[in-house]
């Protein structure tokens, strides 16, 4: 008898709190929670539900085990020596990354142990990233002969191009402190505050009214790509959108009347 | 009767001193230096004028009072709750930040106090800037409801992505050494010396050609926005043209000869 | 009589140790290693060699002297100052520093002393560089009244926007420390073991597949150019080639079995 939903259910842990924060928990530390096939899926279904529903205010991905993330699972890969599997395989990996480009929310990466290769471009991926101060990160494949052609993608929209480019050439570990300096990582926290640390930025996203959140998520990536004077007429338009909300309308007439704003949408 | 000269001169002063160094000074220290459609107004009628004159060697953007720039004028703002009304704000506001791109001169930012939402925008679209320590900057609409969109593009073009996604997201403070580290600002200074560290910057430029700092003001963000090899071509004809100048002869011939330059075109 | 050749050979030095690692040594130390046409034609011509050479397997930019490399050779471009004799040299000095970028192998500059204008510019055209301690970096030319054009393209594209603006505009030198936190350069070393940390780079480079290594080379500025989605289909396929080579499947297992791999193609 197969459980297919059952066994992603175990792959990918998913909680809701009361604010609307959803936690997304990689499970397999067997395998360092390595980008298998089933993960990648799971990933993929729980993004495209998460898409769908207007209560979810930001994702957290966090992980169990000793490592964040250890990128692609590479016996899985060997299994099937064929380009077109390849090409495919990396294709939907491609798709998970950019899928967390295109929620409707902000995503938060949680990172303890190592992030590595396709798990470094996870963290790159996401929109802000806590680290623990023991957590390190490396764009490793080029040590096993397989250069990080993918997460390159990621790493060099995050950080300056000659540490993207030492990264990925050496496969050397950077620690957290590092990434912090780097801005590959927005917060470092010792190990034992790292939960509490990623809710400081939940708390303070979720006390935002959702409809400003969801703008800005939607307009940050995309304008950036844009020349000056399109990213300005797309920034402009959305802002006057933005301003004829009513949650702005009252967030503006609460700050001048030196209040706290009440917000419809949440 | 109708003041509207007058009232523009008093948003917004105009100094220019004998080295060619216009210092506008926003002067609405009751309203933070909000930027209101007349404080837009003189910003613009200021830029215009002074990318006409070719006496004029760099632009200082002072303010006076406890905040360099609050950004948009809530109140003004929430009394026209139209679409159209904030669509035509926004361009608007958007062309005077372009038109500091656009000037032929350098703009250098002297931020004390507080800059935020659209006023971290005005430092963000400067060439330069310097703060006093005690300056802090952030893009907080979001804390009204208001996703800082069109601050977001200035802003991203500035300091890597991470970085400006959770300024954008949690609405929270940098302080001048943080803006400093990540490179929002040029220097950091006492605040009792932010006028004189100002005033080395502005020396620096002055004691320069002034065709060479105009050269390079007219072409560095444009040749950022193309493609490499395009850029090196831009740049190479820039330059070539840049050659021909009485003063790069000066200037190359006297640092052969190991003398001080005399520019013709201070 | 004319030795063009052995006057190129005495310009620039070239060294291939057992490894493949090619050391080109800018070697006009009188002229601060001036790029001068004669040294542009023998740095086109090297390029050009280990462009065909499957050998080499990584290339070290170094220089003898009191300098790296002070930029164009003033003395030689004021001896004929004409507009076409100037946009033929600086399109000439722009194929040299994107010939860097389109060389199969990656380029380390080694910098000593002083880098200034295109020799600033050279460090910046490279994938990585290491500084020595007592290294400084400027792009000086608006201090003879000639703004860096062709510079500013390399440094606008290794650091963020208004540091590379403050470094053209007032022409300043930044040491090697400020260069390392900026990211201008990847390490700086104590003066007498630059060699030493250079070779650190040039080994753990060596020590990869040369086929992961070139793949990355060819891919990491391309990519960057391309919008996102186009930078990962383009990722994709390049990382689905690189797997199909006998020293990826080697490496992949030789990892999953906790041995060093046998590189086929070294």
């Amino acid at each position: 008898m197969n459980h297919p939903i059952e066994s992603r259910d175990e792959l990918l842990l998913q909680q809701r709190d009361a604010d609307g924060v959803v936690t997304l928990t990689l499970n397999d530390p067997r395998s360092f929670n390595a980008l298998s096939e089933e993960m990648l899926t799971a990933l993929d279904g729980a993004f495209a539900a998460i898409a769908e529903d207007d209560a979810v205010r930001c994702v957290v991905l966090a992980a169990n085990g000793k490592a964040f993330c250890a990128g692609h699972d590479l016996k899985q890969m060997r299994a099937t020596p064929e380009k077109d599997y390849y090409q495919q395989l990396f294709a939907r990996c491609s798709r998970v990354m950019q899928a967390i480009n295109d929620l409707p929310v902000p995503v938060i990466a949680q990172v303890q142990g190592i992030a590595t290769a396709a798990g470094c471009q996870l963290v790159a991926s996401c929109d802000l990233a806590v680290a623990a101060s023991s957590a390190r990160f490396a764009v490793s494949g080029i040590n096993v002969g397989l250069f990080c052609s993918t997460p390159a993608v990621a790493l060099s929209r995050n950080i300056v191009r000659k540490r993207a480019m030492e990264m990925l050439m050496t496969g050397e570990f950077i620690d957290a402190e590092q990434a912090l300096d780097w801005g590959l990582v927005n917060r470092v926290a010792e190990d034992e505050r790292l939960t509490q640390t990623v809710a400081e930025l939940t708390d303070s996203i979720c006390a935002k009214s959702a409809v400003a959140v969801r703008t800005g998520k939607a307009m940050f990536a995309r304008q950036l790509a844009m020349p000056l004077t399109d990213a300005y007429a797309f920034a402009g338009e959305t802002m006057a959108c933005n301003m004829m909300s009513e949650d702005t309308a009252e967030g503006i007439d609460a700050f001048m009347a030196k209040r706290k704003p009440v917000w419809r949408h949440r």
